[in-house]
This record gives structure tokens, sequence and C-alpha cells, in this order.
């Protein structure tokens, strides 16, 4: 029965299940804590739109250049490169009032780009302004602002929220769907209704005005940078799948829409390609790798897994598809790593009960990604599920049992969480987690064959984004997701888009670097390539059908290794080679 | 009686006198003879918008980049500077669908500028264009617009009209004076108003549309240019008399309101000081002294008398305050160079009768400035006046008459003018005349005395602008606004401020060259220059007070050399040394 089909007839109640609330979101480690740590990132605090004070000489009879050549003069007096330094319509119109005003002392707001400057405003006074700066961190489905004092580099807010255009699907090939049904302008709306919302609060928490802020970074996946600036977004989702845009020029806040000075520069990181986009350039940026030797895994989990390879020398990436498992979509009680979320799972392999740990110590709302892989690593060791991903059926233990057509691991009783049903694991999730699985692991093993390498020859691997925060890597390596590699080399940076994009935010040099390595990336597409088949398809077993590559997992595991016999009863369920 | 002061009790009839009546521009000779002897000028076109037709690659899954980076490959194999090509977020968000409209055929639009180039627009398709562009001389009195093929530079329609300004006062400080009281952007729709209309009636006549024209130059004074930008005016007439802006970036034809394409370039010629302006440029480069070794007098003759001395090594310029005289401003009948006005005078010694010649053979209705000149140089020849510019008040001929207090010439009677008075050129006429040329004398030699120079070292004086149409240099010599010097080194150039906006429209080394030479010309003041009062006092004298300058004139005069008293005399009027 559907809410949106029934007729009402008298007077209703209307009950919204406590689940689909949305909730306040955790920012991790704001305070001082963070600011500090911050803070060390940039020594050298360098904005797009330079703020320089200065007093004019006054004009005589014997000295009667025009105003903007005595403006010139005395920013090349500042080291300012004039002769690149373009100005506007609208500064002209008003610099003669503007000069005058406070007996020729003036701030000139230069906005620096790579070929030409711009004279961007002109104001009387040559006393101190404040200089806000917003890095913003898009996210499909959360999206960040840090408000930050760029005397300092120091954060003065940090806020969070979802992203309202959840409301046109959850990834981001819904967004586009939703883009060419209704126009980019509409998904654009809601992004900028949820980032200028986040802007406003940060801006409200210290008292302070829109028009103080003068530098902003964006970081997002391509697509929601596409979004975001109203750009055409199609032939994103379409082979042979084109951005219009990967490196963006220098905007202003007020063509964009965002709630800051209008004059307020805007740097878009860049991304290399469709679905390797800004945020994790601006991610590698954080991390540094692409700066050192060590050969780097970097990877971020979600609806999409991007991988980056490589170091100093060379960098690859690639996308896979992994489909909303992970974030919980497709799961019967998946959910995001919100309050009441279950992240930890336990089994006792006698009685099969779990012990679970939820998000913020809540009673248990549902399952969320680093859950699932807990649950999964325990449903195999146990023995409840076998290595195709098939339930045990004759156990005789009420956690395990049949609802519906389907098998079930019964997580929690209705009467213990405020959902008031029971909280089950079913077959198809399984599936559907495996699939997930198999498709990042493949990613992995897919880029490191097309560079000639294998993991024996990768220092690190990295791991960043939301899924990371929660994620058990003892249990990822059990069910094959992450490779069976020394513990020691894994590496979580947290959000590592955001941090990417405070940095951009401050130096002039990150943001170049950005854009340099960005262009060197080269982008190894898995939509055609047929070793991503068959790295996919042998990765559709838990952990693996190769288990030479899991040995530690094979070590701690109870299961025997079974034969090719369930590989390919595991294959008859739909999948082939 | 002031008809704004008058009570209307009834009907009234209003009659609007004839001579008052705007008359339709001459324009001189336009058609194929202009089109040739302009087509010579240029002979290698290079606007600042071009449009570069490309054929793009198709995108592959092997070939990903994004649509921008597409289309900056092809600009490159064009040989475009792409890594200093800007783009805004207008043509991101177009891009998507532009190239794949006509099958990755496209034709880019791409102003070049001094130190970075911009995409203007992409449009699908790569065929053919028509392309015209506009030169267009903003005259304080009269603008004159020429619609230009720009694939051949042929001319192919020429329009004029009076500034519709003229509302506010006929010379720039009038202007500027409106400016003040009624606000900037009153006189610039005043300005667009007429340019507009005259812009409308050239693509209609050859049957263009707006969109096509995507290259505009625009040269006038600095008043002029600061007034159509609407740009501040007001301390262009206060000391020390400072423009805003000199050398202007290139604008696009939207932001400022022309009737072209919006994205069309607009160069605006850059002018020196408030009054030396993009005009006396404009000039300069079309008669290109400049670029060569004789020492050149350049002149334009109007309200303000505007000098440029120099050649290829030093160029020095100068202005000064003409006055409206030489206009017809502040002269009882005096008018401008337009339908009946008397442009040529004789007077029969015996009988001092005068033979007039009229501009376009009309009857006459008043007296322009070459007709004063010669009407002055005879009045001097004939005795009617003597050198200090008395009325003879005892010559008993009915031709000099006293008219109310003042002392006239009478030039026609009532009944041979359709003004239906007798047209007459009094005693103050006499010396706002004597005024205006002494002012523009002055300003020869105070210039030449600047550069340590006198007339003898000067190899050509270049006179342009519409006072030099009718002017007949002997008569000028014989009053003392022009040197006497050499009749061959005088030239007379016309409206050379409309060729040289059509050369810069046409090439980027003629507008890269008009910036340099405009960069290092050195501006004298002359408000604040005593050796400028003193030869403006000696020049207030017919032909001048020092008459061994103008042999010539004293070998052809019939009168006497007179002694200092009539000097003395003179500045007793209310001159003083």
């Amino acid at each position: 029965m559907l809410a949106c089909q029934s007729k009402i007839t008298g007077d209703v109640s209307v009950q919204i299940p406590e689940e689909t609330l949305a909730r306040k979101l955790k920012i991790a480690g704001m305070g001082q804590a963070v600011t500090d740590r911050l803070n060390r990132l940039v020594t050298d605090i360098d904005p797009m739109l330079q703020e320089i004070p200065l007093t004019l000489e006054h004009p005589t009879l014997d000295d009667s250049v025009s105003d903007l050549d005595r403006l010139n003069r005395g920013l090349k007096k500042q080291g300012c490169d004039v002769d690149r330094l373009n100005v506007g319509i609208k500064v002209m119109r008003q610099l003669a009032e503007v000069v005058r005003r406070d007996n020729w002392n003036i701030t000139v707001s230069v906005v620096r780009r790579k070929c030409a400057n711009e004279i961007l405003e002109v104001r009387p006074g040559n006393g101190q302004h404040q200089s806000l700066g917003l890095a913003i961190d898009v996210g499909t489905t959360t999206i960040v602002v840090y408000l930050i004092d760029m005397s300092d580099g120091s954060v003065l807010a940090a806020t969070a929220g979802h992203n309202r255009q959840a409301d046109c699907g959850d990834d981001v090939i819904n967004r586009i769907v939703c883009a060419e049904k209704d126009g980019v302008k509409k998904l654009s709306r809601m992004a900028l209704a949820t980032i200028n919302d986040l802007i406003g609060e940060a801006l409200d928490s210290v008292d302070a005005k829109r028009e103080a802020v003068r530098n902003v970074v964006v970081s997002g996946n391509t697509t929601m940078a596409h979004l975001l600036l109203q750009i055409e977004p199609r032939y994103l989702r379409r082979d042979p799948y084109i951005p219009t845009v990967s490196d963006f020029p220098i905007l202003k806040a007020g063509e964009i829409g965002l709630k800051a000075n209008p004059m307020a520069a805007v740097f878009i990181m860049p991304g290399p390609a469709s679905y390797v986009g800004g945020d994790i350039v601006s991610g590698i940026l954080y991390t540094g790798f692409h700066r050192e030797d060590p050969v780097t895994l970097f990877i971020e989990i979600g609806t999409n897994g991007e991988i980056v390879l490589g170091n100093k020398e060379w960098l690859m990436t690639a996308a896979c598809s992994a489909g909303p498992a992970f974030e919980g979509g497709g799961i019967r009680w998946g959910m995001r790593a919100e309050e009441g979320a279950i992240e930890k799972v336990t089994i006792d392999p006698q009685t099969l009960v779990p012990d679970l740990s939820m998000v913020g110590d809540a009673p248990p709302r549902g399952i969320c990604g680093s859950g699932m892989i807990d649950l999964i690593a325990e449903l195999l060791k146990t023995g409840i599920v076998d290595r195709s991903g098939q339930f045990a059926t004759e156990l005789g233990n009420d956690q395990v049992r049949k609802q519906g057509d389907e098998w079930v691991y019964v997580l929690t009783v209705a009467d213990e969480t405020p959902v008031n049903e029971d909280i089950v694991f079913t077959a198809s999730d399984l599936k559907n987690l495996i699939y997930s699985k198999g498709a990042v692991y493949a990613g992995f093993t897919t880029l490191l064959g097309e560079a000639g390498m294998d993991f024996s020859m990768v220092d690190r691997i990295i791991i960043t984004g939301g899924f990371g925060q929660y994620l058990n890597i003892e249990k990822a390596v059990a069910i094959g997701l992450l490779p069976d590699m020394d513990r020691s080399k894994f590496a979580y940076m947290g959000n590592s888009s955001i941090v990417g994009a405070y940095m951009a935010l401050l130096s002039t040099t990150y943001r170049q670097e950005a854009r340099d390595f960005c262009d060197s990336m080269t982008y190894i597409d898995f939509f055609s390539n047929p070793r991503y088949m068959d790295e996919f398809t042998s990765a559709l077993f838990l952990p693996h059908t190769d288990l030479n590559a899991f040995p530690s997992a094979v070590a701690a595991a109870s299961w025997d290794i079974q034969s090719m016999e369930a590989v390919h009863r595991f294959n008859g369920l739909g999948f082939s080679a």
C-alpha cells in the first residue's frame, strides 16, 4: 500500500519511520586540533584572489597619467606583473571615485590566473579587511564545507550535510538521468541549496558576512562538478564517456551562484576522466604520494571505486562500478554509516548469535558497509555461508532461517530496534556484496596488470573516503575486498578530498601541482577492457578463486579449500567467465 | 522673450527657424573609390575576434579527453596558443551540445588580447560565416560609422549623423557638466542612440544582421570615450585633468551596449591625455608620420586644438582651448559647415561688397569656420578692420554699419536668405575669432619651444578634421592661424580618425602600434605653462605681433605695419600679457 496512492477519507495521522529521518552528520575531528593539523600542510599562504593595499601618488599637472595607469604603477611597485593584468568595464566605471574617496588609499583585489591576472575590484581604504576562504567537498551523498581565515589558514568553522540532489537518486548515473529529464539547472540548484545553507551556517557561527569570502575551492567528482556548474552531463554516462571539461578555468562565485562575494575566485579541482574526478585529485594532493618514491595504491570506495596507482614518476587511474551496496543501496536493511548503523559484527561460532556495535552507540536501525564486511567475514568463518555465497540451509539454528523465498541471517529482532522489525541479511544482499567487492578487487588487479605489476610491488595502500572510516582491514581481506598484504602497508586517510581542497585554497603551488599531475595521469578504461571482465569473474568468490593470493585469510579460515565445483556452481547463478 | 518662459493662454503656432533644423550630413567620397583607397592601407587582415573553423576527431574509449581539451587540441593544430587561452562558463555550458550538433564540425570565435586570448563562442558547423566589422568615429559633434566586410576590408556602407549628446551642449566641457548633473548613463545612452541608429542604417543598406558584426573599433576624444563607456568624466575637467583610463582593454559589444553581436570584440583607441584622445592617435596611425623621418606638425582644430609634433623618434602632444568660434559657437551667425553655410568670401576692395560661396550652393543661412577665416582675411585686406581687430568706423559704406551697440559687416541682406534677416559679422565675433586663432597659433609655437625648435625645422604640417575641409591655407596664414611656411608643406587629410579606426579594425599590428606610440607620447600641459600665456598674448593680433614670422602675409597685405600702440590698445580690451 503506497501512501501516494491512498485516498484520504478523514483525519489521518502520518508516521515517518525513524530510519528514514535525516540525521545531523558527524564532522570528524573539528576544532583547534584540526586547525593545527591542517595548518602545518601549507607554510606559505598564497590565495588566488590577492588583496593588495596601496597608497598611490597624487596626480599633478606634471604627472597626469590616467587613474588606471597610476593604479598599474602602484601594483608594479608591489611586484605585480601589470603587463599581464586585465581589467573589466565595471572596475573602470567605478575607479575614478574609488581612488579619490580615501585620498588615494585603496585595496586592489587581483585574481591570479595561469596566463593573465585580472583586477576584480578596487575598494577605498587600505586598512586590514577580513578575508575568508571556503573549501567545499561536493560529494554525491555528503557535502562538507570548511570556512577558513585566509590570513593564517585556521579553520573557523566546518559544516556538513546531505546533498539535496539525493532526491534525484543515490548515485551519479541517476543524477545525470534526472538532469537529462528535468534540466541541469535543477540539479545545480539542489546542490547549491545544500552548499549555500552550509556556508551560511558556517558564516553565522563566526558572525561573518558572505562578502568577506573571496576565495573558494570546490572538490567533487566529475559529475558533481558538471552539475554544479550547469554543464551538460549526459555524455558522461554514454560510450565513450566524455566529460565536457576536465581542467576548469578560475571562475567567479557570482557566476556560479555560490554564497560568497560575487567576485570571489573559485577554483574547481580538475579531474582526469568522467569517473575519476577532482575529489580523487584533491585526495592525492593531500596524501602527497605523487611527490614520493614508494609505489602507492590509492583507493576510494563508494558507488564507484576509484583507483590510482603510481608514484612521483607516473600515475595510472581507473574507476570500477561497485554499485550501491557498500553505501546500503539494494541491501534489505542497508544504510549509511549514520547513527544506529551496525558497524561491527562478531558471531559466536557455537550459538551463531551476533554481537553488534552501532554508530553512536544507538539502538540498531540497519547495517552499513563496514558492518556488512564484518558480517560476511563472520558468516564465512562460522560456516553460515560457503565460499560461493550459498547459505547453509541445514544448521537448525533460528539465526539462519527462511523468510519468504529467501534464506536470511537474523541480526536483531523487532523488539530490540526502533524500526520494530527483525533486521536481517539476505542471500540477495550477500550476492550484491560479492558483486561489489569483486568489482573493486578486479579493479586493483587489472590496473596492476596494465602497469605490468602485482601486489608484491606495491609499497602502500591508502584508503580514503567515508567508507574507509569504520572499515576493518582484517575482515575486508578475509572476504577478498582488499588484497592480502602486510597490514602495516595499509593507511586510512579519512576525507582526503576536503583536505586537498583546503590546501589548494591556500596555495598557488598546490593548485598548479594538482593541475599538472591531473594532466599527466593515464586513464585506463575498464568498460571496454577484456582483462577486467576476467579479473571480475575470478573475484566473485569468497575471498577469491585464487586462494594463493590470500594466504593469511586461508590460514585464519575455519573453512576448507573447496573444489572448483563450487566456483562453477556460483557461475551458474548467472555469471559467465 | 524666451519661449520656455512664455505662458500659453490659447492656441499657439510654433515656428522652428530654418537654420536650426538638423540636416543630413555629407559623407565625403564614399563608394568603391573609398574602398579601393582604404583597402590598400591594410594588406594583411587580422581581426581581434578570429573565426576558426575546425573538424575535431571523434572521441573514443582510447581517446577520451574532455570536449574542452579536444577543442584546445584542435585549436593548437591551427597554431593557436592554447596555453594562454581562457574560456568562460557560458561557453563551457553549451560546449557538449555544440560540438556534437554537426558531427564535431565547429567554428570557434577567439578574441586575441595582449597577454591572453579567450574563446568567446563555439558554434556548430565550420562553413563560411559572414563576418562584419565596424569602424566608428565618435566625434563631439558628428559620429561616423563604416561597415566593413572583414574578409576583404571593403567598405560596405558608411553613415554619419549628429551626436545626440549635443542636446547637452556643444563642447566636451558642457557634456561633462551634464554628466555630473544627470549621470553619465544619460550621456552614454545619447551617444549610443546615435551610434546604433547609424549602425542599423548601415546594416539595413546591405541587408545584414547585427549578429554578423564581430569586430568593432571606436575612435573618439577622451571625453567621448569616457562617456560612451559610462566611465566617470568629472576629473577630466578639473585640475590636474586626469582621465580614468587611457589605454582600454578589449571589451565586448554587449557590455557597452553597441548594436553588434554581444560577443563582438571592441577596441577603443587609446588616448594619451584628457584633451588629446583616441581620435588623434587614430589620425596619426592613418597619416603614418610616426613611422617616418620628417618632423611633422599634426593639427586638428575644433573647440579644442590638438597638436602633435614629432617623427619616428619622438612625439610630443598638447591641446589648447580654441573655443567654439571655429565651429560657429558664440558667433552671431555662426554655424557648422552644413548646407547653406558661407564657406568662401571675397570682398570687392572698391565697393566692399562680398562675393559668397555656400556649402551645397544653397542660399546662405550663416557662416562656418572656413568662411570666417576668409572673411577676416578680406576684412583685414580691405582695411575694414585693422590689425588689432577694430572696425573702421568712418568708411561711409553701408556694408559696415552699426547694429545696436556694435559695428558689423553685412554679409547678406534679409531678402537673399531663407532666414529672413541680415546675416552680419560683428566686432564681438571678430574678437572671439582672434582669441581662437591666437590660442591655436600659440599652441604651435609653445610646443615647438618645448621641443627646442622653430617652424623652420618642421618638414610638414598635416591638418585633419572637418574644419580643415574647406580651409583656405592662404587666408589662414593671412590672419595668423597657420604659420607662414612653404605652402607645399601643408597637407589636408580629412577625417583621419575614421580611417585610423578602419586600419585598427583590420590589423593587430596597427592596434599594437597605436598603443605603443600613444604610450610613448610626451604630453605638454598648457594650462599651467607660462610660455603658453606669453605666446597667446603675442598671437592676439592680425596676423601676429611679430610680423617677421609672416613675411608672405606682409608682402600680400594692403595694410601698413602698425605701431605697438595698437597692440597695447588691443590688450586694453581685456587681455593682459
